[in-house]
């Protein structure tokens, strides 16, 4: 069995694990021998080991999964075979998006581990970069361009039947990590017997018990999550919040997508513009410039209208495109009129606005009341202050997942982020 | 490869391959010699051979798949694995419903073989005994039991998330019969180019033209479409029809399988009704007692509705009981209150419903204007009277499409079959 042979590197020994088993990848580095190599551990993330490797002439990165949930602890174990799929995925993405995601040099299912390029300083986690309120030209973009293009050709739209459906058979087997998301983002923070929940307390104790006794609110969840389960649009990263995406100006990468299913595209769009809107929302509690920064929020906002625009701009582009447009999804021999196209195009779209507000009503809601929360908001010292945040994205967050229908652009999303 | 093991049967050789091969049927038979065996190839099916084996003691059911479509010929290839999935389902839907379905002794993968249960006389297709006007006591009560039963434990209420994807995993190699679906209910109907299209002409030709020029009608269908790609609800029989199913008064047996696949369950409720009410269509042609034999019409439309209500009923409670309601779907944990779970029980049957209609729609309109008809209609023989119950059904089934969201209830639907 693979666990059998699996061992958690450290920092004393990936060098020599390296130069005895990954010979390209040491031939890269350019090291004679393990002392010209520098290594740190620099997982902030929640699950993985992230070694940064440099040599002499390159740096290339080491991850590798644990059998258990890293920043839980062993008592909740997570299957290893992660890293299985993340390797996979990298490589799916690099097909369509190359310039977007890092280069895989090597990986191994056994030891659950990748090596893949380095991105470089002065990239950091986009995150961090909207705490701290750089402007980035290309982001929205950047990140357009990587939904719709991964999200296009592997979906029914490029796809034929058959292929379609063998890819969702291969996928199907990262399915412990799709069961980590049923159960923290859909489950989790509506039951009161989960210990691990959190949030700012007591500011927010009565906007939890609502929540939880808010029929409305948990129907409507249950249906997203149904979809979730059981909808196979497209090969999603499955974990697309802005903790995913390295960036400098000009540049944007994607990585860690280790929770990468076949699902709903309304699952990937939500949560990258969920995570937007958390930000958004800390904006008016980050005390630099006193009253919070206005059009720092103004321009997190607007990248988020822009991502949705120019996604949908070249997810239709794509689909308009015969070159592109092979699939047996809206098979072209059936709308052979440029009407017929756009009219399929904008029930489409409308659609998929809908899953899309409603998916990232669920990740703005877990984030706050949920286990795991988002460095945007939990920076915010003032707990008071904080919570006044937090109370506007559930607002928007409950909005969303019920009354998501009724917004037919994205505009009018804005502008109740605006005013709620 | 299992092609190369691979020889279609006769009715010459059967006998002597299940004397040589198949022990245990063998003895079932109770013959000593092939002489005491008596052989019928009775297919009447568009796809396989089936050879009725009567021995002494007993008699089974040999059923082979051949690798091309039968109505269609060898130049229609089609994979010889459906058999292989055929009997996998008829085994699954044995766990949930052993009393509705035949028993399988015995199946070769590389063969592409089903030994089966012989579902004896008087047992007859329902088609036909809907054709000639039998009333079944237990019909709806059975057929609702077969898939509220086989839907709801294949599904994402019943099954964890992993346990879930790996079913899905399994049965998306089940992906060439899916594709035949794809085409001719979704794509090809539409399409002029397609030359195995047939209709009722002239009488049909311009509602016809008129269907491939509807882009309402084309686009809803597309999103149909899209749906049976996309989803994966439940396990499907996937060739629900009234063709698939035997009985006799006081009994019910589903066959044929071969379409199974992980789908939306709307599909399956809309490929049975369609079925339904395209025989009731009929009803109005038959000349048996002049002007259409209107009371069993009536009893044809009466057990479509009682066939969804309870379908509806026993589905809802399975999901009430914790006994059997134990996925990961609207799971309990976070529904304790009985308001909670009535609330989403709601929701889901008014989605499921808009599914099945628009489903029943696509298939009522494929068996008239596409490549595989239904007899209830092909054996009224004047054309005239033919076209006119066509061009109802056809009206129905756009409404269903196009508007099938508008209808809050079976019995609005029943209303539309008897005013259209
Ligand atoms: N290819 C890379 N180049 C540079 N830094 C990386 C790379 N991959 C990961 N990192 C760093 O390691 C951190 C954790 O990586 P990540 O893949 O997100 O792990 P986890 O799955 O544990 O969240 C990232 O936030 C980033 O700082
Ligand atoms: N188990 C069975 N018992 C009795 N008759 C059967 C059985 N299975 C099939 N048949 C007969 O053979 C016909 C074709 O079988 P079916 O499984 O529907 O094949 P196909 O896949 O080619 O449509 C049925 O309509 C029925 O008359
Ligand atoms: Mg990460
Ligand atoms: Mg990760
Ligand atoms: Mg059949
Ligand atoms: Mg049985
Ligand atoms: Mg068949």
């Amino acid at each position: 069995s693979p666990s059998s042979v699996y061992v958690a590197l450290s920092e004393e020994n990936v060098a020599l694990f390296l130069q005895k088993h990954v010979r390209d990848v040491w031939d890269l580095l350019g090291a004679r021998t393990g002392v010209e190599v520098e290594i740190s551990e620099v997982g902030d993330g929640n699950l993985n080991l992230v070694f940064i490797v440099k040599g002499p002439k390159n740096t290339v990165v080491v991850k590798q999964a644990l059998p258990y949930v890293r920043c839980v602890g062993e008592s909740w174990p997570l299957t290893l075979d992660r890293a299985f799929y993340e390797a996979a995925a990298l490589q799916e993405e690099g097909r369509h998006t190359p310039r977007l995601v890092p280069e895989v040099y090597y990986s191994n299912r056994a030891l659950a581990l990748i090596v893949m390029q380095f991105v470089p300083p002065p990239h950091i986690i986009l995150r961090k970069a909207l705490i701290r309120g750089d402007v980035l030209s290309t982001l929205a973009a950047d990140l357009s361009e990587f939904m719709a293009r991964n999200l296009f050709f592997t979906s029914s739209f490029h796809l034929s039947g058959p292929s379609k459906r063998e890819a969702v058979a291969f996928w199907s087997g990262n399915h412990g990590l799709c069961a980590l998301t049923e159960a923290v983002v859909f489950t989790e923070p509506y039951c009161p017997e989960v210990a691990h929940n959190r949030w700012t307390s007591p500011a927010l104790d009565e906007t939890v018990a609502q929540f939880r006794q808010d029929q409305a609110l948990k129907v409507a969840v249950g249906k997203l999550k149904a979809k979730f389960m059981d909808s196979t649009e497209a090969l999603c990263h499955g974990d697309l919040h802005t903790g995913s995406v390295m960036v400098k100006e000009g540049s944007t990468v994607v990585i860690d997508p280790e929770f990468a299913f076949y699902g709903p595209m309304g699952f990937e769009c939500g949560a990258l513009l969920a995570n937007f809107w958390l930000n958004y929302f800390s904006q008016a509690g980050r005390a630099s410039d006193g009253g919070g920064r206005h059009e720092y929020a103004e321009w997190v906002l607007d990248t988020s209208v822009a991502i949705w625009q120019e996604f949908c701009a070249k997810f239709l582009a794509l689909w308009t495109d015969a070159a592109t447009h092979q699939g047996e999804g809206f098979k072209r021999v059936a709308y052979a009129k440029p009407e017929e196209l756009r009219a399929a195009q904008k029930v489409f779209v409308q659609d998929l606005l809908r899953d899309t507000l409603g998916f990232a009503g669920c990740k703005m809601i877990r984030r706050i009341i949920g286990i795991a929360h988002v460095e945007d908001l939990e920076s915010i010292a003032d707990l008071q202050v904080r919570a006044a945040c937090e109370k506007r994205a559930l607002k928007m967050a409950r909005t969303l997942v019920v009354h998501g229908v009724e917004y037919a652009s994205i505009e009018a999303v804005a502008a109740l982020a605006r005013k709620v």
